[in-house]
């Protein structure tokens, strides 16, 4: 399955248009391909996938992280079961494990609440807020002074956006930082739980399968939206009401075949396709192999620390299937990497950018020395990056928890205006509920021996590597023993009672000398770290505002030149609203020599890969309609049998999960899950030839809902029988 | 690879001409379907593919048991690896292993005389001899009289062919015994090995990819035929000289790609596309699931007592070759016909050709008690098969041998003409071959283990299902433990010096005196049996009488019913030369859902399999050359890299092993050598969705040669550089 992509602000790139599948476009866009986008044979308007208030753009919502779709005019909600896992997790137990069996309600009562902290985020309104963020004044700043005025101008745009009570207004950086833009949405706090299929649906071919073709994922579930009686955002109440959006999308009538015109809305994360030489060879040459060695020792880890513990497996399974997936997802562009000519194009094409800039005395007054400073300063960002690379996982959970409960009582002291984003009123719920979810995915033991492996490796670096902050605040010293690090742990955990929900909660409203009188130990370390955090982010912020400065000057150059080339521009993914579109397709290769993908799996491939245990294990009821073939209505014509996953040419990444695939009619066809192994190289080099997303088709969906877990209320309310 | 079947005589049937690909044409059939042949893309004129001595047929040959065909002027004949490899493993020894490192003769005086018996037949005549082997008198016959009949006008026919010195003539029945044609072959006695490549290109993949696709073996291999200085059959003698073919197949000029006209020419060994539903269900039902569990269990025993004994492996290494490939084979028409409705189809056609014959006096007066007559006698027969299953296998080897001598013995007694077929003077010099060859391949050890393994289930069986004459030879009594069993053949294999090469051969010459009056064991055993098998033979072939007059009148009511439908038919494989046309193309539909079948693989997809041991060992050299993407001149311009082996439509069996693939120009484009795994239920129900040969590309066989094995003598030998 696709990652599951946190909104991040880091600096984003750009990239040419290479092809008519590649290109993640904002919807403001479209009109500059409304021809590409007919002659692929879309049948709507392109102008009305412009309005966001408008069908089908209005259906479209993101979840934060995934993305998702309004199917039904009573707020049903349409995305990825590993979109609603952690909700289904959240509510499941041992003796009611909803993870297996699958979850059905059978009625708006039986809906459960979503794991807290979910939200449904509608896309109002997009604006242009470039001149605001960076004034004239701004412009002038450098460094932490620059950054403070970019959050200040920011934090003010959002808190006069926000006063229209029950949205969410964020600012986004577009091309590298050379545009911003208020994006206001609707959120939707009252999330329910409405259906996900067994596990050995949603998640048929688990670890196995992830980023492998062919595949037959029923990677579905659905969530509803509530508001308030009066139609407002509110949190969880008996008395909400579904949400009536004001627009849906519904189902597909016709067909779907190879060859046909498909496109995808939804909110892609982050890619990298325009990033410096330096970075691609830090990234790929030791960033990622590190991380896929960490991933795999602490995958092993998790599984020795669970073998006999099903509630701490069960509290460890959503993280057990984010590293999993990571883990897979970075080694296979590792392998991509090895095969590739990349970072010599990449190089290449850097020399080509400083030549043409060289090559005129205005552009090189304009540009040439920001090159030159982009080039150190990223260096001197990753060397950083590789030495608090352990650091980063030596901290117990409730050692953060504590920091930021900390954290939160200092910037509480101060006007809201002028706190740290991440700690005005306005995040103060998702902060609380933050807190409070800890409960549900935290085993002492589990986290104890996760961070005594990387406290071993950090602590064995030399003293000038490490942090002098940490170590004087928990106690580390050269040449510990793990024996050592291992009685440390021991220590600092018994000291400390955040592990208790309840504690946890009274942090939330004292003050800063509430903390410092504390003898509970993670408090205490919290305490002794904080001054010298601010100074390291103080540091951090520096290093940040010289790079925005100079990585905006960058792309500039770079737009200009590839402007000089003629080359239409996109800006790269930034987990904002954005619209891919092409074909369904199979490829005449596929990953083993001599064989060729197809675009379509169909349920006749089931029964083969069904194991009955571990990540095949397709439910007895499933795999009985598939020898009775109980196809109904669902079967598609050409291939005989039910459908279950296709192929396309969209340009997705992380993020995109949940998104909805609609035909050239604008109907719904499915959701987006996955891209292929040999293809999630795109993020940084868009390969043509490879790159394919995997959708569930609607109909086997409908199929699997309709013909086994007879969800026939839910068939109804999209409208199908 | 496809199994190497040996010469059968049984009862041929028909088939229906279902589409362009299904056919294995006898030449002489060629014109009947001229249009097809030219709108399928052939340029010669189809006219010419009839004439045997003419090009391209003059330069098709038989191995008996598999194909081949001359590619240069001066008797070279390429066939598939595996069809050499016995001479392979003939002229192999622990410390000069030529099956693991290949063998090139880089002269003609380098050239190693092939495996005992080794042959190359070159088809001169084929004849309808039909009205000389039932003549009116004959008839008239019925039961044993009749075989003896068939027989004695059979032996006649070939004695007056043979007289041209130097050829061998057979007459096979076509069409279910309704037809006989005599086929007269030029035999080549001194065959010498060439080439072959290392086991690691020639049997790349071994048993796991055997019936595979994707699949990269490099099957091939090459002989060389040697003649008198007069240009006579002759056999081995270093005075020989290469035999210079009238003609021989041109290697292509022109690139090979999907959708092009391929005809592979060649000797398929039997096909049962129009058997009896009752043959069907005794086969499938329960003659193929005894075959795959018997040879699962000699696999292992061959395996167990070869494990310390490298000489041993190395002789039974055809043996387990042979096994693996029925093995798999069987297995997999076993699935195939698990999931198909073939029984239930054969019923209804067999039912509604009584009908037919039913529905008309005239066709019931001629047919109807005929074909009632042929269900009960070929029950009876599958009756008696099911009975002997594991009497077959329960002979020591050297009981057969001594059985064999004995029977010659006796029949040397007679005048030529009045032997049984087999014991004449003609079959002599293949007897003794096959008599001295023994040693090649046999280990007292393995024989025995082999033996008392079915020996065990044989004695279980009740007394009236065993063969009291066999009993009686060597000492079977009820109820015998295993401990009696083996202390028996103890004593058996110790009695005899048979294992003795020197003594074998003065049993050549011997008179039944001699045999009576000696006490090795198992000639004694087999002086014994003599009487009580002669009475046997006769009653079997008192059967087999009855079945072919009313078989052969079944066909004739099938052919009868056929054409009244419009169908035109063509006779199934009996070992005889036939055509097959069709395209060079991959399958929409692999094996597993959602993955396609490319119509090429390539050398790019050696590495990824190449595991350097067991059935993956991939020469160094040969990965070094491909990871140099030292391709040459045999690069093919679409894949842009060297192709290995390529799917097409066409209709073959075992038997075609080696057979030439050409294509539209009749020029060489490589060698067929197996099926896939889920059409070889075709040799019994043609299935035109699966059925695929797989061929190994010339332009593989040349870069092999060229690039790694520096086989240049050859290439220059074939035309090429």
């Amino acid at each position: 399955m696709m990652k599951k992509t946190l909104t991040t602000l880091a600096v984003m790139s750009l990239c040419q248009l290479a092809s008519a599948d590649e290109g993640m476009w904002m919807p403001q866009q479209l009109p500059q391909v409304a021809k590409q986008l007919k002659a692929a044979g879309l049948k709507l308007d392109p102008a009305t996938l412009t309005k966001l208030t408008e069908f089908p753009m209005g259906a479209i919502v993101s979840l934060g992280g995934c993305s998702a779709s309004f199917v039904s005019p009573q707020g049903l909600v349409a995305t990825n079961h590993h979109c609603v896992y952690n909700s289904v997790a959240h509510n499941s137990k041992p003796e009611r494990n909803l993870l297996a069996n699958g979850f059905l309600a059978n009625s708006l009562e039986e809906e459960l609440p979503a794991s807290p902290g979910s939200r449904i985020l509608v896309t109002k309104d997009v604006l242009n807020v470039s001149d605001k963020i960076i004034d004239k004044n701004t412009a002038k700043l450098q460094g932490k002074s620059r950054v403070d005025a970019i959050e200040k101008a920011s934090k003010a745009i959002v808190a006069e956006c926000e006063k229209d009570v029950g949205h969410r207004c964020n600012v986004y950086p577009y091309y590298g930082g050379l545009e911003f833009y208020l994006i206001k949405q609707l959120e939707i706090k009252d999330v329910r739980l409405v259906h996900a299929p067994p596990e050995g649906v949603g998640k048929f071919g688990g670890d196995t399968d992830n980023w492998m073709w062919p595949r037959h994922t029923g990677d579905y579930g659905f969530y509803r939206a509530y508001v308030s009686k009066d139609g407002k955002s509110a949190d969880f109440s008996k008395d909400n009401v579904p949400y009536v959006p004001k627009h849906h999308l519904k189902l597909a009538k016709d067909n779907l075949k190879e060859g046909d015109f498909i496109m995808v809305l939804g909110y892609p994360g982050r890619t990298n396709r325009h990033r410096l030489p330096s970075e691609v060879a830090y990234t790929f040459d030791w960033n990622y192999p590190a991380f896929v060695k960490g991933s795999g020792d602490m995958l092993a880890i998790i599984a020795k620390e669970t073998s006999d513990n099903p509630d701490a497996k069960l509290k460890y399974a959503g993280q057990v299937a984010g590293i999993n997936n990571y883990y897979k997802n970075r080694q296979g562009m590792l392998d991509s990497y090895a095969g590739s000519d990349f970072l010599a194009r990449k190089t290449k094409e850097h020399d080509e950018l400083k030549a043409w800039i060289n090559s005129n005395p205005a552009r090189s007054k304009e540009y040439a020395a920001d090159i030159e400073q982009v080039e150190k300063l990223i260096a001197e960002r990753d060397a950083m990056g590789k030495r608090d690379f352990y650091l980063g996982n030596s901290s117990p959970r409730f050692l953060g928890t504590a920091r930021s409960l900390y954290r939160l009582a200092n910037e509480t002291t101060k006007a809201d205006a002028e706190r740290k984003a991440g700690f005005q009123v306005r995040d103060l719920p998702r902060f609380k509920a933050s807190i409070d979810a800890v409960e549900r995915s935290y085993d002492e033991k589990v986290d104890k021996a996760l961070v005594l492996y990387s406290l071993g490796k950090y602590a064995a670096q030399p003293k000038a590597e490490r942090n002098a902050n940490f170590d004087a605040a928990i106690g580390i010293k050269d040449g510990m023993t793990e024996a050592e690090l291992k009685l440390l742990l021991d220590n600092l955990y018994a000291g400390s009672k955040l592990g208790d929900k309840a504690v946890r909660s009274t942090w939330l409203n004292a003050k800063p000398e509430d903390f410092k009188a504390s003898k509970d130990s993670f408090i205490k370390a919290a305490v002794a770290m904080y001054e010298g955090s601010l100074k390291r982010e103080a540091d951090d912020e520096e290093l940040a505002g010289k790079i925005q400065q100079a990585y905006g000057n960058y792309m500039k150059a770079k737009i200009a030149f590839m402007k000089s080339k003629g080359q239409a521009v996109y800006p790269d993914a930034n987990s904002t609203l954005r619209v891919t579109f092409g074909k369904v397709t199979g490829r005449d290769h596929g990953t083993a020599d001599g064989l060729a993908w197809n675009a379509f799996t169909t349920i006749n491939g089931i029964p083969p890969k069904a194991t009955g245990t571990g990540d095949f294990n397709a439910p007895a009821a499933q795999l009985a309609a598939i020898k009775a073939k109980d196809f109904g209505k669902f079967v598609d014509p050409q291939l005989k049998t039910v459908p279950v996953n296709y192929l396309a040419t969209m340009d997705i990444t992380g993020g995109n999960s949940g998104s909805a695939a609609l035909n050239a009619k604008g109907e719904f066809i499915g959701l987006a899950f996955d891209g292929t192994l040999d293809s999630i190289i795109s993020d940084w080099d868009y390969n043509k030839a490879n790159t394919r997303s995997i959708q569930v088709d609607w109909r086997y969906m409908l199929w699997q809902m309709k013909h086994v877990d007879k969800a026939d209320r839910l068939i109804k309310e999209m409208g199908a029988e």
